[in-house]
């Protein structure tokens, strides 16, 4: 099975109580890669970056079964680039830069090579920009999955409607949901979002863990209590990662499956939170990775016997 | 085995987004006898009312094996009343009216008749209150647990130190977990908290779920995903009651019977949100609450198997 993932390449500065890095390699498809590669290859990426972009970062990728060729170089032009600082409690941040760059051109094109594609991710990005790769796919792959935000809400909302009627699913915040839907309870935003078009739509919580809704089916993963969460930039794009490596490597979209998928992505996320950027992405083995899901396991494991 | 719970009966006056209740019968050890009492008889109640709490009430509590000899009754006064409203989001409230009335002489006598209990749930009271029902006791009972708020945190530390080191276990939300160490963690928060005296924890985070901690042992609770949460007054008191209704049931404080009790304790949470006051509590039936509990399992259960 194979996983094609568009979205962003770039570099972020980020500021966090704990400490700053002034340029660091980011972007939503570079966390996707780095987290489906552990379960599935190929994976099939599509982003555009700059001249800038370091030439050993795609390497390394492709050494983890990451294909580039959906990947456009632009001699002429600076990678996307995002500077943030995170408040104390670490769940909200402050922008302070958004260099477009290259992104500004971003037309993603489906090569034919990556064509036949089962699963597919969409970055967040503008939502016309993922309709046209919906549309580039000659076969429909078996699950569509798609992150947005709130920028796209406010200033392109007849074309993220459109999108989302293509899509299987979406993978927002809290936040995103409410916003979408201008419904403040969760369970009442998600059966909003569900009859927006996606079958399966998962809320992201942060350190709040994460829900899945299916019709009248709905499953909690916990997030992992951390002593400190170091840097939670790509958290969410390493989460949507994992899930997707898990889906696209079994092949199967049933809920009980997609469950699992959450635990992987939960897990692959509690190891990005754990120092800057996608350094540790870069680090974790498997032998780490399936300790980490017995603790999600252990974590809300209980037996109880009803009368 | 026997629950002896030490708090407030008293009256609420409520606002919510979704409605207004002028006075409705509340208080702590309220809400603890009506969740405790579907696990566990006796419930020894030892709380203080003025001459305008409703007989009905008492009578109602009786019928459920909640004994009342350890409630006094003053004659002059009048109960203690509370007013709060609830913003939108339900997660925070302002108080309008505190009233303490006959709370402001509560000085609680465990009855003869109560001495042997093996559980003991204090109630947020004064902690010199909290540390005189623990001195009352002629046999130390096998588990006590305390709730308490930021309040005391502010005006009576000193007395807070002291009576944490005589209890098993704490029970706060994760507001005051930080207050009480002055550490945002929760996960750092509870290692904290631990060393102060209780070797039990439960942090409550309402939507959120809860997480109980034990040496190095971490279980998590999920709340269940409501609709609508119709009015959170006395949830955790609830949580509480149900939790040590479980534990007083069961007699065994082991951490996997723990964790049993915090979804017992969730369970029961989740009826009392669904209506004013303690109203769904006086309604609910064993059949209902054993379902909820299958759905409590069913919403974090997922199998995977590590390769």
């Amino acid at each position: 099975m194979s996983l094609i993932t568009v979205g962003t390449m770039a570099f972020d500065a980020i500021e966090t109580p704990f400490g700053k890095t002034d340029k660091i390699v980011g972007g939503s498809a570079t966390y996707v890669a780095y987290a489906a590669s552990n379960f599935v290859k190929p994976v099939q990426q599509v982003s555009i970056v700059g001249y800038d972009f370091p030439l050993e970062e795609m390497e390394e990728l492709k050494r983890r079964g990451v294909q580039m060729d959906g990947v456009e170089i632009v001699p002429d032009k600076k990678s996307f680039f995002w500077s943030g600082r995170y408040h104390e409690d670490m769940n909200s941040r402050d922008t302070l830069i958004t260099d477009l760059n290259v992104l500004a051109d971003f037309n993603p094109k489906i090569p034919d090579s990556y064509q036949g594609a089962e699963f597919l991710m969409l970055g967040n990005l503008h939502p016309s920009t993922q309709l046209s790769v919906i549309q580039q796919m000659k076969e429909r792959p078996k699950l569509i999955a798609m992150d947005t935000m709130n920028f796209w809400m406010a200033s392109a909302m007849p074309e993220l409607t459109e999108v989302l009627k293509h899509v299987d699913m979406l993978i927002v915040n809290d936040a995103e949901a409410r916003e979408l839907t201008a419904l403040f309870s969760l369970v009442k935003a998600a059966k909003a979002i569900m009859k927006m078009g996606p079958r399966y739509l998962i809320i992201k919580k942060g350190e709040h863990g994460a829900l899945l809704f299916h019709g009248d089916d709905v499953f909690f993963a916990a997030a992992l209590p951390l002593e400190d969460v170091f840097d939670p930039t790509g958290a969410g794009d390493t989460f949507a990662g994992g899930f997707m490596g898990h889906i696209a490597r079994t092949g199967d979209i049933s809920f009980e499956n997609m469950k699992r998928g959450i635990i992987v992505g939960s897990a692959m996320a509690s190891f990005c939170v754990e120092k800057f950027g996608p350094t540790r992405l870069k680090e974790v083995t498997k032998p780490e990775i399936d300790a980490r899901i017995q603790l999600f396991k252990d974590l809300v494991s209980f037996e109880i016997e009803l009368e």
